[in-house]
């Protein structure tokens, strides 16, 4: 087995966030699930952006939040996303490539346009994604370069994109070449109606043994192992994947990694402005200690502090240089 | 004279601002004046995006971001400039109306794009400004709503707009159209480079009595009057303009109004992030003084304290409630 170039390479939404304050009362005359994820069409993306306030547009998507965080930890990353020929697709690339991200996906021509994400952001911080997919649902699996797969240490799939059917067929064709390559795969389950739409498949992987790192928040495990009880879910799981992280917002994340348990605190943050992105540079920081092999609670920690740094400002992308931020931290 | 059903109508460039910090030698590397503004290609402008790193979109255009600052403090808004039929202007057009502000100019069809600015922030807060125009340059003054114009208290224009041709038509004619309602036209003057290119017609626009409230920083003071110290100049033109009112940065702002003269200090900032929209929010606070008929030392308050808000934070929009922040500030 050659050793890869590339640390981690990531299939994922091709997503620009549309995001804008609005306050409780916005939500709920809306009609908006306060801090959930909702998929929406074209005339659902323009009656919702016609009613939001004044934007700002920064480049987003689960997977792609991960790599950017990782690359400014130090990390070699590429990404695969579908973006549109359009002014959102040329400001995904750009920012994504800016960050040191190989992104090699042609933009796709003609209708639909690039993926966006409006959400509302309310006082608390919390934020409401409302996700019109766009051209992102149409990765062709023909896009994938099985050789750069075979080339990165580690595969990382976002859940979301295992909804819409190209990219599905897209990733499994992924987890076919890492494996082959004896690389790993790791998954961010990325939110609850993934499992309830897809949970047979991910239950069926991991049964295949085809997942070495699994991430996801304590709803989405109770929802994928159907077992109400933290420890005891996270324990079960731990029992049938290598490496398991699991994040509880302010009561910090747990983790078990063959067969060793580490728990870590929500690193504190002055002020919660907005938790976009979190999960995803919790992700971010773990995988950056565990390709660097650094111990369990270690790995953890460099999460908590990515996820704090991000929830300390509008945006799901790193704003501080995170390399000096880690170093701080860890003295 | 009927009453005006609108306070401030305003002709400016139609921009979405596209930011990212820097760093001092970044701003050498790439040979940018530091602080200043600079028209762009599209040739520069793409080899300037790839030069920058990940950014974030957010509306901008000089008028445009006094309107929404003055929208913010309840002043009843209109915005005339131009877009493109893209994304960009689709962002354009939902920022300013989504801050109440009427905007009816119609987007252009075809190419150019819309007008995009790409603003280095480097880490003392100072921004750099590098103005790709594209379908702003090109308001037609066949789109001027000379009854709009007639029905606005104020006539608010941006200098910057004075360079290209159609719209320094489309100008004069709104200057005239506002005249002969007996309404007040405001100017700004926006950057020493538009003095150095169009002083001329400026100083025969003063003499003439065509300007009732102009707004400069002291170095565009000093270009337009060609006197250097800092009270002769103003005092000079307070002589030739009803209202004129000057900014000189952390030294805060001065201005003469029918004689009479009245200073503010500049409002304490925690932290200066970024200072693009400063002049733009000072003129928003001291125009709304002004609408109201405050006194003259109110209206300079007013402006700094906007003025300090938008600095505060990336971006030239307000991002605080204005008014509440107002109310408090002068208790």
């Amino acid at each position: 087995m050659t050793r890869p170039s590339i640390d981690v390479i990531a299939i994922g939404n091709a997503i620009v966030d549309v995001m804008a304050p609005c306050t409780d009362e916005d939500i709920t005359r809306l009609g908006l699930a306060k801090g959930g994820m909702t998929l929406v069409d074209t005339d659902q993306a323009h009656a919702l952006y016609d009613a939001m306030g004044p934007a700002r547009e920064i480049s987003g998507g689960s997977a792609a939040n991960t790599l950017a965080g990782l690359a400014a930890l130090g990390a070699k990353c590429a990404f695969i996303g579908q973006v549109a020929q359009d002014q959102l697709g040329e400001v995904f690339a750009h920012d994504i490539r800016a960050g040191g991200i190989s992104f090699a996906t042609p933009a796709r021509p003609g209708e639909p346009p690039t993926a966006r994400c409006l959400i509302f952001v309310t006082p608390d911080g919390q934020r409401t994604m409302n996700t019109y997919l766009g051209a992102s649902q149409f990765l062709p699996s023909a896009e994938l370069d099985d050789a750069a797969i075979a080339d990165a240490a580690v595969l990382y799939l976002e859940g979301y994109l295992w909804d819409p059917e190209e990219p599905r067929a897209a990733m499994r064709r992924a987890i076919a070449a890492a494996r082959a390559a004896g690389r790993k795969v790791a998954f961010t389950l990325s939110d609850a109606f993934v499992i309830a739409r897809h949970g047979d498949d991910f239950r069926a992987m991991i049964a295949a043994g085809e997942i070495d790192i699994l991430f996801a928040n304590e709803h989405e495990l109770a929802a994928l192992t159907g077992i109400e009880d933290f420890h005891a879910g996270i324990t079960a799981l731990g029992g049938q994947i290598p490496t398991v992280v699991v994040t509880r917002s302010e009561q910090g994340a747990y983790a078990i990694h063959a067969g060793e348990h580490a728990e870590v605190a929500a690193e504190p943050v002055a002020q919660v402005i907005d938790t976009t992105g979190a999960g995803d540079l919790f992700a971010a920081g773990f995988l950056f200690g565990f390709i660097r092999e650094r111990p369990l609670a270690e790995c953890l920690r460099l999460g908590a502090i990515c996820a704090a740094e991000v929830i300390s400002h509008y945006g799901a992308r790193p704003e501080v240089n995170l390399t000096e931020l880690v170093a701080t931290k860890l003295g």
